[in-house]
């Protein structure tokens, strides 16, 4: 018996009768719809998907329909139906039909809780007016979709998450004035340390999103109809006939607790390696669930349709006598947000900072194809590896280039424990319409392989705007060409400007006794300055890591 | 001393010069251009690359040329040089400047040998008609393209390689009327096992290209000018004004042999894992060596730019006294053919077959993102295993969808040696924008998983088609829907046609006692109605692999 109709539940449902065709298999929905699509809801309010109904579909067209359920797989699906109470003494939940009222007693003989979660509302007045909407259900969707046909014009988003992000340009590229409003000082914090988080910020703004970070909401105001009209912040209002909150999810656990299964830290319900709850008789997966991170092995809330379906399928092998396990997961979030494509697997340096991990970094911007390729666009990609050990820890980036697929290689290494260094020796493929002779994850392997043997010195971003504000006396050297500093300008006192091609001649012209920082567009000829002044007999001279390319602050 | 300025040679003399300011560099290059993309002449063909400069690049814009070398890295590059003959005794090269004839003795502490490979070509007459090109060198794209320009309406490319079909592609879309000749019976031979290369033609053919395979070159005939005007084969004449012959690459080892250094079986320079020949004073690298394969641990003998500057680095690392390795290449190859994305990584089931490795198959067509999500595009996955360990061996794909991050994702796990199954638990990324919730690469672990469990049981589109051509009684059983049956036709008399949804109700319209080969669009279906049966009892029943989406032969 399954509780949940959507991801989890139905696939662990339909693992477990391909894998034994005698069991006695039901699920129970408190709603009408299963197995829809809920991470496509974005893209049905877009416009790019054009009914509900595509996210309901098999790729084959089927409807995934309790008659579906019935025909194709011989399940039983109780719809409208809510599971009220589970007693784990006489292997029995207590149902209720949402129509009827009538309710019931469902005997069980292994139990499957994938109850989901719900997104999060803030405590504030107002989040009951018309217009103010969660992303929760294709029903949400559908409201969002018909307050925009109704000539709503200005949107706010609460949460810049990735549900925020990927709904602000859902909405921005019909027309609509988007706000976003995030509490924390960066876009998208959980997902992307603050030099990425503020690239992307200003991608969102050069789409006409107006973002609101370090921004609290404190009421949501209505006209006479009860229909919103203004979100009340701490730096002000901002007017709006349409909001969405999307500040987190949490998971949907009353069930469990109040049947006396243990939760976890993060307050989802705790499973073991065979998505056993603390009852072995009873299951959960999904996004009810905690799971356990690969790196740290602790355990992490990080709900995600396609770890529901991994669970899915873990639970169908278990509770038909299989002995699957499910070691976790590396937090790896991916999105599009207008042309942009973002993506984070493993651990940031905010969160290797948190756990006192020491780290290394590189911020590394390259195309994703040859340069020389008509459709190649940049990628600026920052991989994080553990400093003593070299280990792979993880790979953020974030650009129009081909994010995903870095990411994706990224997740295979970090799952294998592997060393960053040894990234660059894969045998990825290559083609021009693909990638670089040497890819931008390979480079970005390098780059850490020469930080790590001493041969590489550099200072992040954040570090030379402090010294920029600092009144420190140093060296910023430039050694892009007279074209490109012509093209894009960086406006300091500080600045000398030699190309790389003439740093060997006119060496002299620069400080033994102090600092030199170096900066190029991406950092590699800055990287190649740094190695020919330490030739020389420099000491004091370190990179700009990712150059003007990977700069996020303003540039005077 | 550095032997060839082409990718391994640059790339080995630049690591060197920023790991040691101090050392003295030299490059001989026989050319005139240094550091070229080579990969990139066919896009160069095609017009998608406007000039031969733009292969001679860096991402900077900076022209790659002796200037270049000699300001920027202090290296020293004799260009349009040819190195005559090794004295490895004195530790000296003799070399000829090619346009004074002047000689002279360059002498080495270590040498890297970086000689590159040559286009073979066929021992048949007519090889050196005006019009006969290789694709060895810029020079070689520009003749083409001059050729194109000229009004040349006719082509025939000899060799259905990766070098083959993408020079196909560049002349089909300029107008040209392309004919393929290749002498093994199916295109990219090395790189696809049949079925998918089968797919690949049918793709190549859509596109205007004529393809002969199993068909050999026997002569090329001119007209009284000395300019190609048919190629003669063994099928018969072929119009042509002009030809590219792409059979493949040959290591130039000539200077290696004369100088008493080991070649490897495949006939290439062998090299330990620090890339030393068998003189240790004397390194070589890129299109000139042999690779241990990852898997088998063999030589192999696979040129690609990206490894060529894997062994630049290493080989920078270890003359300038570290001590990196080179542990082999998994033979990956990705291209591109017109809409098509083409890729492989690993061992080929006929690879396997060869090796004697036992191993188990999955052949699974699938979106490369959600379904539902408008910029979906189909992907055809074959997945081999090996059956007794479960290691992942080997992944092959191809279509209009993303091969490349698949293949890519294989290319990671494989190195580590990672059993198939392991691949459908990895994190990777998940929006619908990228991909689905379960991604391609995993459902093919997922059903060599329900393989390698006793679970799944399918045949070949290669042995369905042999049982067809047989007289052999046996059922086809079709589950798709009426308005897929409609759709698309698979004639034969054998077919029973019952949807899925049907089939429990309408099983008594099989028969117990003949094998019922199921098939649906993807195979999923089938594979349900393969549980169903046998949860019924029967137990002569399997599911065509890869169903109509991957079956290459005629559907009558």
């Amino acid at each position: 018996m399954v509780i949940g109709g959507v991801a989890c539940g139905p696939k662990a449902a339909a693992r477990a009768r391909r894998r034994d065709p005698n069991a006695d298999i039901t699920i129970i929905e408190r709603g009408e719809l299963l197995s829809y699509a809920g991470c496509g809801m974005p893209y049905y309010i877009q416009g790019e998907v054009k009914t509900t109904d595509e996210l309901m579909m098999t790729p084959a067209g089927a409807l995934r329909d309790a008659a579906f359920f019935k025909f194709v797989k011989d399940i039983n699906v109780m719809s409208r139906t809510l599971a009220q109470r589970i007693d784990r003494f006489r292997k029995v939940v207590e149902v209720v039909a949402l129509d009827s009222g009538e309710t019931a007693e469902v005997p069980y003989d292994k139990l499957v809780i994938a109850t989901g979660a719900d997104a999060v509302v803030p405590p504030c007045p107002g989040t009951d007016l018309k217009g103010v909407f969660r992303l929760n259900h294709p029903m949400d969707a559908e409201g969002i979709r018909e307050a925009v046909a109704n000539g709503c014009k200005e949107a706010v988003i609460v949460g810049a998450g990735l549900i925020g992000v990927e709904v602000a340009e859902a909405l921005a590229s019909q027309g609509l004035c988007v706000t976003m409003i995030e509490m924390l000082p960066t876009v998208v914090p959980s997902v992307l340390d603050p030099e990425l988080s503020l690239l992307l910020q200003k991608q969102l703004e050069f789409h006409g999103v107006t973002v609101l970070t370090g921004t609290r909401v404190l009421s949501f105001e209505g006209d006479d109809q009860g229909l919103v009209r203004t979100v009340v912040t701490d730096k002000g209002p901002v007017s709006a006939q349409l909001v969405l909150v999307a500040i987190g999810v949490r998971p949907n656990v009353k069930l469990a607790q109040d049947a006396g299964l243990e939760l976890g830290p993060t307050g989802a319900i705790k499973v073991n390696e065979y998505l056993q709850t603390s009852d072995p008789s009873i299951y959960a997966g999904g996004d009810c669930v905690e799971n356990v991170h690969l790196i740290t092995r602790k355990p992490v809330y990080v709900p995600l349709g396609s770890t529901a379906n991994k669970h899915g399928r873990v639970i169908g092998d278990n509770v038909t006598g299989g002995k699957t396990k499910f070691e976790g997961v590396l937090g790896t979030v991916v999105f599009k947000a207008f042309d942009w494509n973002v993506g984070r697997v493993g651990l940031s340096e905010t969160e290797c900072e948190k756990l006192g991990i020491p780290y290394v970094t590189a911020l590394t911007p390259g195309p994703d194809r040859a340069h020389y390729y008509p459709t190649s666009k940049p990628v600026i990609l920052k991989m994080v590896a553990h400093s003593e050990t070299g280990k792979l820890l993880g790979v953020q980036a974030v650009g129009p280039g081909d994010v995903v697929k870095r990411i994706d290689v990224a997740a295979t290494a970090i799952t294998f424990g592997i060393n960053a260094r040894d990234v660059s020796a894969l045998d990825l493929g290559y083609a021009p319409p693909f990638s670089s002779a040497v890819d931008i994850i390979q480079h970005a392997a390098n780059v850490i392989d020469n930080k790590l043997s001493g041969l590489a010195k550099s200072v992040t971003p954040l570090q030379v705007k402090r010294r920029l504000e600092s009144d420190k006396d140093f060296v910023l050297l430039d050694v892009r060409t007279p074209a490109e500093v012509q093209s894009e300008r960086f406006k300091n006192e500080r600045i000398v400007h030699i190309p790389v091609g003439k740093l060997r001649e006119r060496i002299n012209e620069l400080p033994r006794d102090k600092d030199i920082i170096i900066f190029c567009k991406t950092s590699l000829r800055a990287w190649e300055a740094q190695r020919i002044l330490e030739g020389e007999g420099f000491t004091r001279v370190w990179f700009l890591d990712g150059g003007l390319a990977a700069w996020p602050y303003p540039k005077d």
